[in-house]
């Protein structure tokens, strides 16, 4: 038999770091994933432990590493897979980052509260090196400017065609770079801008219309930027029918947990080649 | 037997109402519970149903009232509680509502993101009303202005006294009024001010005494508040010790899932009375 | 200000204990809180933590009694709660206990796999001492012999008698003993039949009058049980139709996630006092 | 700009399927998950929905063929996949299909309990078919048998080597079948026995080592199987050190939530290709 497939590391390392600048505190509270690839064969086959780094001691390297000072999470998550790579030979190295962001409170500089969205990093580390940012969490929601027309039919439609509907979205977005980026916060901050501006003023034939929408404008904005993938499910609000209680229903939906639409996509450069950052997702 | 306790009703009813005023929209994104309570005896002991009123019929008239217009969830929660006590005679209702806040997106009027904490209300109408407002899900955490000192100690102590340490909770608060109140919402963001700003400048000598300073300052500024009952886990964040490594630590903690401190605590009035509300919880 | 109500001590302290007996091992994977209650107003108030015993002491007393040997969960709660009341005057302790049980595998004596639902113990010790047995996350469901006829309507009733339908339920049962048990596992095993059997068998008429059967029953066979107290939401299975799609359903079901019936309810013996153990949840 | 990836379809539609056979009841309670690829340029781009079957008459469909008959779940999957591919020109369809397995009560032929783990089935229809069947949640532990020894060490290397460690896990099985298999739940059940019987009997040098035994194992006694793929969580369960209180610990464990060992593997027949049904995962 053979070995098709192997990977090992550690999950879920959590480290808050505290820095200071210009008097100013500021928190990086991370959740870190580290993934090894490689030739593990023996070690899998017949338990032979010499090619195995402990997961502790990948632990370890982390935390050493996020001792020297974090910085943006992108350049962070770079730095400790090259650290794996430049250390094993033969190896390639993921490493997954997720910042829970907090912001200080205004009556107390050394205060703050969690808020905000998810912000993610991977890099890949191999015989070539890769970067997505990424957020998630993001509940978005619009009023109007939505609708659904024009699809196709089959036997089991009995879906009724609307020009006006809620669309509802859990954002989970992750963008692939094209190198390291000077600025990787302010990279980050207007790649967001642009998904939710596009969001809002989009006028909208389906999800996936919008879904492109979004990815293209972020392509068009920033040069940086050579592949963005999507993933925002439909999440339905239904009107309620007051009807049957002899009620004129006014602006009062359902909003349903499941089942929901699978809505998912990427926007690319043309010619981009496909990145194998994205198949160790 | 006895049947010494019994209580029946709906649980997470989702309805979200739209509504506009002066030409901006806003979303009320609610979850709703009822629950009744009295002299169920021969529907419980004899599957006599003829006073049951079944719960997809409580679940139709929260609907009809939201269709009327939901407004502050301390008013909606008091409104749909009443209208359960006015139509079945001897019975109490206990009517809990969450509420997911949604702030429009800069770039168009009618797109929304969901932000910021759960917002809670509880009304009981039985021979008496109470009205409880709430938050929950509220992370906090102070780098400084922290200590823990001077506590008794047993023959399973190892703690060491520490006079400067990271403070970090996840907030729940409740509190009760002392009757209806005209501007529902201006009173809860001033009583969750007040909860933020307290946390953030008080010289901490324990959690415990964080929490009554907090519940203290509500109840100066705020008459309409008769007690407050605070929540407050102590999420540990332990300092990372590389000394292993032969490393020096610089700033890096570690936050611990589990176990947690738990903490909690309420200040009240003098002489105030125990509110029954409190014991549906 | 008055400190009405106030509670500190250690959640989710979790400890696997392997105890072998008669060449067999048993595995005890506990989940631990301990709560203090007490005259804890200097604490709160001024921050004087001389009366205040940390949770971490708390965490290792836990920890040093499980090294005693664990044995049922009923037992160590309780000898873990009088440990602190002896040791802190003035002090009342509430101590739970979650079990995952962990069952052995045919293959090999050592090895186990988790199953089954989770056990439940609470023991509070203050003045006097009750204990409760519970049990958690069972999920129960009959496909006949329950009905739901007869209910009271009001102008908001649309739901239609039915005299066969699913009951799905997610049974959460505690009862409160009368004294200590000599043999808390065969007790505990007797009462989880008695509530599986009933629900199994009993002619529902509605399942608040299956709750009272189910607690009935317990009460009955078993003397050292004083009151049963059951939550058993009503997980809706509605009936799939197909109707415009021109197909006739044939046993088809669509599990509702929300909203849920909130069914719950205690059947005690006659005369039974009011335990404030139940207050303690 | 580029559509690079698209995949839309409907998420987590649940069902319960009640069938009878010889006398005895049987529940299929189902969460389906379907997503359809293929070009879908015109649609994401500029809205032309013409190509573009809804989420709903998606759900509708499963439900119509579930109306049918499920049967074993992989066979099911099968069908709902050969659907789309037949009736919807140039696309390819992936059906996953969760089974929550429920177990008959002894004390009523017609009432259940849920017990037992997660099944899995998945089915891709494209140019080709593909078929895999998958576990989940199974929790797994071992008390002997297990030593991790002579592994790699770098300078951010503390742990120290065992001879005799808790291995601990939570197993999620994947494996793919060479063809439609006559009797898919014999080959299921058979396929955990081989998972869980290797699990607990073999010498285990290190996590990684019984993965690969346990797959081999699967591959050697089951030749419909082409390949296995497991993941298995490293769950740490640390000795607890009650040294600072003077007492001797005996076989007491801490079970650590995070960070865990990431430890997953692939073991195929030699020369098997890549299936690509993986790569939708």
């Amino acid at each position: 038999m053979e070995l098709g497939f192997a990977r090992y590391g550690k999950a879920e390392i959590r480290l808050l770091q505290v820095t200071e600048e210009a008097g100013r505190e500021r928190l990086w509270d991370l959740t870190v994933w580290v993934a090894l690839e490689g030739d593990f064969d023996t070690a899998y086959r017949l338990g032979d432990n010499s090619q195995i780094l402990p997961t502790d001691s990948q632990k370890n390297a982390v935390l050493a590493l996020a001792n020297e000072g974090v910085g943006e999470i992108e350049g962070f998550a770079l730095r400790v897979a090259r650290h794996f790579t430049a250390s094993l030979e033969g190896v390639g190295a993921r490493v997954a980052v997720e910042e829970r962001p907090w912001e200080p409170l205004q009556a107390a500089p050394h205060a703050f509260r969690q808020a905000g969205e998810v912000r993610q990093a991977v890099a890949v580390s191999r015989d070539a090196e890769w970067v997505l940012s990424g957020i998630s969490g993001l509940e978005l929601l619009k009023t109007s400017g939505s609708e659904f027309r024009g699809f196709r039919r089959d036997r089991y439609t009995t879906l009724e065609e609307t020009s006006d509907r809620i669309l509802a979205t859990s954002l989970q977005a992750r963008w692939l770079h094209g190198g390291t980026v000077g600025d990787w916060a302010s990279s980050r901050e207007s790649v967001r801008h642009l998904l939710l501006e596009t969001f809002a003023r989009h006028r909208s034939r389906s999800l996936q219309h919008t879904l492109f929408a979004m990815g293209q404008a972020v392509l068009e904005a920033r040069p940086e930027v050579l592949e963005v993938r999507l993933s925002m499910p439909n999440r339905h609000h239904f009107p309620i029918d007051l009807g049957p209680l002899g009620i004129e229903s006014r602006g009062l939906y359902f909003p349903d947990d499941r089942p929901y639409g699978l809505i998912q996509g990427g926007v690319r450069r043309p010619g981009a080649a496909a990145a194998p950052a994205w198949a160790w997702e």
